[in-house]
């Protein structure tokens, strides 16, 4: 965890405890950081898995390993690794993996392959084993351990701990759903990246978690930018331990499916949302909203299109309603605008409609809107029905000098 | 013209005048610069003109027009508006460039398709017919002024004057080509962005001179970038007024032809590598060369998500050899690529070699070259025959404070 805390961080919320999943935190020693860098969650037997991974070609053993091992459907433990990525480190980084698999699978009595690991940190060092082997040693005899403590555990240059929660009914039975992520940029200096793990104690088959796990993501994890760099380590791991005791969930037929699964899509906006407002350097949070496109994909393109950009998050940054670098960000999106159907806004308030600037545009509420620190973008493109929301943080020093002022 | 001149500038070269070239400046008095903002400049009959244009959609007027100008093949006159960029200002936009044409087609008694006109600076403000007009009859009537007073007119938030010239055998006969670049940033503050104009006196078909420029803008132009942002207005036109008396060329199979492109490719690289030069903030010249792609156009993309990458950019600012960085930034270019065959380098020096970092590597040789100002990466994917080399510069503080210490 980082000393300066992000003008954009929110409390750590009351996580309830999910049942059947106990979580505990111990010193590995991957760096000489003196806190805890090993996160242990014991999973109850019968606990289903689903999951998201990086799509970044370069990924790590852990994310190869682990999509593989999604598709079993069951999960017993996760570890998580702080300080040491072990991307980029062939073999012997795979090695380091396995270990950790074997280790725990030996202690619980499970299948290797039920057991679920990530690392961030620095890259191209392969995990030390004998660290590991110490540090899940004096992690599987710690005691359980708080949802905040998790938080920190698995973070590295994050400046605050990120959790979210959300409930649903399920038949007459209401179901939790607790989860933490790490992450501040899609890569942080040392290639510390964004991880994110939910745990419900809801019944839900594991095919049925990954279409809700999926959904989600497309609507959340994957609309978010602070930078534009895909990291080789995302993952986002959803649990589900079935100790609610609802009739299990197995498709969208089934009744509650529809609430459950908007709980899973809630807790994934919150997490999103708290990465992006860790994002390096961010001192403004901004949604853009682009409507009137010719389909949610093409809206989709052209939000990261204007997420992405440096001039717009500079201008952000600078307070500065510069609706021309807007202008300049939609038709670089390579996808169907027509410049003089095109509306843009901020705070609700539009600048230009129809390809023109407004004759009649006040500036003044759009300036104090941008004071703020919550800033949205409207974008119309007068096309059709496609639309998107995306979030972004402005780009300050602050990002120049997390990520150009010291040498690794 | 800015005040803090780039630490990468390099002085303004002699570049021979054209035989049938006469520029002229002027003011128009488009913002309160006390400068000359009008460049003019006319062309003898006969010259021939082919030219490359930005494919960002949401282009300028002027653009949509002189890319429709160029099929015709052949120019009279240039006119370039320094200070507005006339983009997103609809049909009064449009208005404002057919009075341009048409004021110099009178006057010089040509068809208003062979004039053709430039504008960067504020947008959203359509160029002011009054001052276009009154600007334009001031050139008209000036004296013929030097390739440098033309650089330094058609800029806006550059900090250097920038030229290229190079010289070619057609036969017996030398021709030569001058040539003047504004940019500084794929977009400046004001939507500034980059206008290229070559001028030769040899004897060019429209056809192979658009060959020619097209060639050579697919190895120079199209392979820097600033901050990958896209401009609305981004122009490159190339005028060949057949002054020389060289046997006209039409096609790579007449003599001097490969002599006469390769100069052409020559001046772009110039001009392409000067505007990197001059980039927004920039303290280091970047060469990202990748070799071992799958084909030429995916190095390519690999190249530029490379170049573009905030990540790699500030380690570069950074003086930090930070091949993680590169490493990631390849898996994320959405080509091919093999993590276990990737291997990356600086200054000629590898760090890591397929996949795995170099044991022996030595960072000192390393350091002190990222101490420099001009900077390599070397990529090899290992994996076939295509290859690249993009140029970029680093993102340091000075973007920051460029693009968002101020409001427009």
């Amino acid at each position: 965890m980082s000393d300066a805390v992000s003008p954009l961080a929110t409390p750590f919320p009351d996580l309830p405890a999910i049942s059947g999943v106990t979580p505990r935190v111990a010193r590995a020693g991957y760096k000489n950081w003196g806190r805890c860098d090993l996160t242990y969650v014991e999973l109850a037997e019968g606990t289903t898995v689903a999951g998201v991974f990086t799509r970044n070609v370069c990924c790590s053993s852990e994310v190869e390993i682990g999509r593989a091992n999604v598709a079993q459907g069951h999960a017993r433990a996760l570890v998580v690794n702080a300080g040491n990525s072990n991307a980029f480190t062939g073999y012997r980084g795979r090695e380091a993996v396995e270990q950790i698999m074997s280790q725990v699978a030996e202690h619980l009595g499970c299948a290797a392959n039920q057991v679920f690991v990530s690392s961030t940190g620095v890259i191209g060092v392969p995990l030390p084993k004998d660290k590991a082997r110490e540090g899940v040693s004096n992690a599987l005899a710690a005691s359980e351990c708080s949802w905040e403590e998790v938080a920190r555990t698995i973070s590295t240059t994050d400046t605050f701990p990120k959790g979210a929660t959300a409930t649903a009914m399920i038949g007459d039975t209401k179901v939790n759903i607790s989860a933490v992520i790490k992450g501040s940029g899609m890569i942080a200096p040392d290639m510390a990246t964004m991880l994110g793990y939910l745990f419900t104690d809801a019944a839900v088959a594991p095919g049925f978690l990954q279409e809700c796990l999926a959904q989600a993501n497309r609507r959340t994890f994957s609309c978010i930018t602070v930078d534009s760099d895909t990291s080789t380590s995302d993952t986002v791991l959803a649990f589900a331990t079935g100790k609610a005791g609802n009739v299990p969930l197995a498709s969208f037929d089934d009744a509650g499916a529809d609430a459950f699964a908007a709980a899973i899509h809630d807790v994934c906006r919150q997490l999103a949302h708290l990465v992006v407002r860790d994002g390096e350097g961010a001192s403004k949070f901004i949604a853009v909203t682009v409507t009137g496109a010719v389909s949610d994909e093409s809206a989709h393109r052209v939000g990261l299109a204007i997420a992405n950009s440096p001039l717009v998050k500079t201008a952000i940054a600078g307070e500065d309603a510069n609706w021309g670098r807007v202008v300049m960000a939609v038709g670089k999106a390579g996808e169907p605008a027509d410049r003089d159907k095109l509306s843009i806004g901020f705070g609700g308030i539009w600048a230009a409609r129809e390809g023109l600037p407004l004759a009649d545009y006040d500036e003044a509420p759009v300036a104090a809107h941008l004071r703020g620190q919550d800033i949205t973008i409207e974008v119309d493109l007068g096309l059709g029905q496609g639309r998107t929301q995306v979030w972004t943080c402005d780009l300050t020093h602050g990002y120049i000098s997390i990520n150009a002022d010291y040498r690794s």
